[in-house]
């Protein structure tokens, strides 16, 4: 897709078919010592994610504070609810926030990122999403790493993501749910990417999700889990890991903090989807400071 | 607000002001024997629904297979998901269908109601729910009893709906969400019936849906629970308790079967909210036949 590229696509999507292929790269990436047990790690590797209840709890009510005030400030970067004005997403906090700028540095997340890594570790993307109660819409089932790929031009499958709940995450609050182990294979999607997708995308995603028989396949070989838990719980997950969340009609909102680190030697080419790079507050190409 | 209409209505409702009152009418209300015990009837009473696991397991499968008979069946009253054209709801499949025409005498259903309502029955309404996996939308919160009075005239709390699980419900796949001890407030909601009200808020309703403040404080302080259980389970929920559900990306289509009975008291009247009466097949008039 990409003039002038000589390295060749590993990760071909945005096409005609819908098709598997095996992941190229591994998911822990190296044996140094970090905060993860082998058993923890073993798990990450095998499900493509891994729960963590309660470990930012002494910060969520800080975070939490700080994620009201960026919603409320008309000078971050705001993505509006498909179908009102309510903001659903605010994007790197870490940029402009002192709360975040400090929490990239906490070494419960930083080293662990660095741990399965195996690298030095900057941030690809920072983000609060709120699903407000009553109004809360879904998101579409999709791998990030699909995303980043086609849009970010992010080489290989070697970024993860921290969810952190900065409110309590019930069974109907519209949790995320993921497929255990559907990070071991990548889906192709079907359909060309619409120029500047992700004015759309980040409100409704319909390009760049894998096709319905074989998200149907996958769940029924592999189910779905939804984890819960208070606020300060800590998703870490692959970025290859299908995931997505069901709308919330509950009066209760759910917020989480999404931090991705990616690995220095991953750092982003051009997109492979041929379309313009995206700004720089959804994915980081000028500001890779290593953390 | 109907003319020529001397009986004073006990539960105003579609104004200017959302007001609670408390239910005028008992929940259970005699001491006829029945197959529910003391306790049960209690928590009935108590929390305003009662689960029912596997109570009819022996049917799902037949019952399922005619519901999908139903569903593409283009003789039958279909009523459509809000974006799409696919079959949210099939209604009166009682009086269509086989099945369903002897499940509405089957005594694990028929006995609970009169042992409740203590009073002859008839079947107020009927129908099927898809909720189809990654495109289900949400109901929002609403009690039954505010539109069955508003729309259709009926008079006092004597009512109850069987929810029947037709497939397996998970607490991912948009279950139906109940409030304990809502049944026992009637809440008022703000907002004149428009014309032909139903053809709309089948589909997503937006008017007599109770207000954001009463329901974020009632589930405050009485929390909310979604039963989940395997094809066959049943809900039993009073026509006033508050109930909604959430959307459903997940590839597991829920289906449920949805019968109300109505005591022979409390047939209906003119609608209170001044408009003409719903289809018969919405709520029935004419074919009040004694269960």
């Amino acid at each position: 897709m990409r003039e002038g590229h000589v390295e060749e696509d590993s990760y071909p999507s945005r096409g005609t078919s819908s098709e598997w292929v095996e992941r190229k790269e591994p998911v822990v990436w190296g044996a140094r010592p970090g905060p993860l047990s082998e058993h923890e790690l073993a798990r990450f590797g095998r499900d493509g994610y891994l729960v963590m209840p309660d470990l930012l709890r002494d910060r969520a009510a800080e975070l939490r504070a700080e994620a009201k005030r960026a919603a409320d400030d008309p000078k971050e970067t705001h993505i509006r609810e498909p179908e009102s004005d309510v903001v659903r997403s605010v994007f790197a906090i870490h940029r402009t926030r002192d709360a975040f700028r400090s929490l990239v540095r906490d070494p419960r997340l930083a080293d662990v990122a660095r741990q399965i890594l195996d690298d030095d570790i900057y941030v690809h993307q920072s983000r609060v999403n709120f699903k407000p109660g009553f109004d809360g819409k879904e998101f579409f089932w999709h791998s990030d790493f699909e995303t980043w790929h086609q849009e970010d031009g992010m080489p290989r499958m070697r970024a993860l993501s921290f969810a952190i709940a900065l409110t309590e995450i019930t069974p109907q609050n519209g949790p995320l749910m993921l497929i255990p182990g559907s990070h071991r294979l990548f889906v192709a999607c079907v359909g060309a990417t619409p120029e500047r997708h992700y004015e759309r995308s980040l409100r409704r995603q319909e390009i760049g999700v894998p096709d319905r028989v074989t998200l149907t396949r996958m769940v029924e070989s592999r189910g779905l889990h939804a984890p819960t838990g208070g606020p300060g719980t800590v998703l870490l997950f692959d970025c290859n890991t299908l995931h997505g969340s069901n709308g919330n009609i509950t009066p209760l909102g759910r917020s989480s903090l999404f931090l991705v680190y990616n690995a220095k030697q991953n750092m982003l080419d051009e997109p492979f989807c041929g379309r313009p790079a995206r700004p720089e507050h959804i994915a980081a190409r000028l500001h890779t400071d290593i953390v």
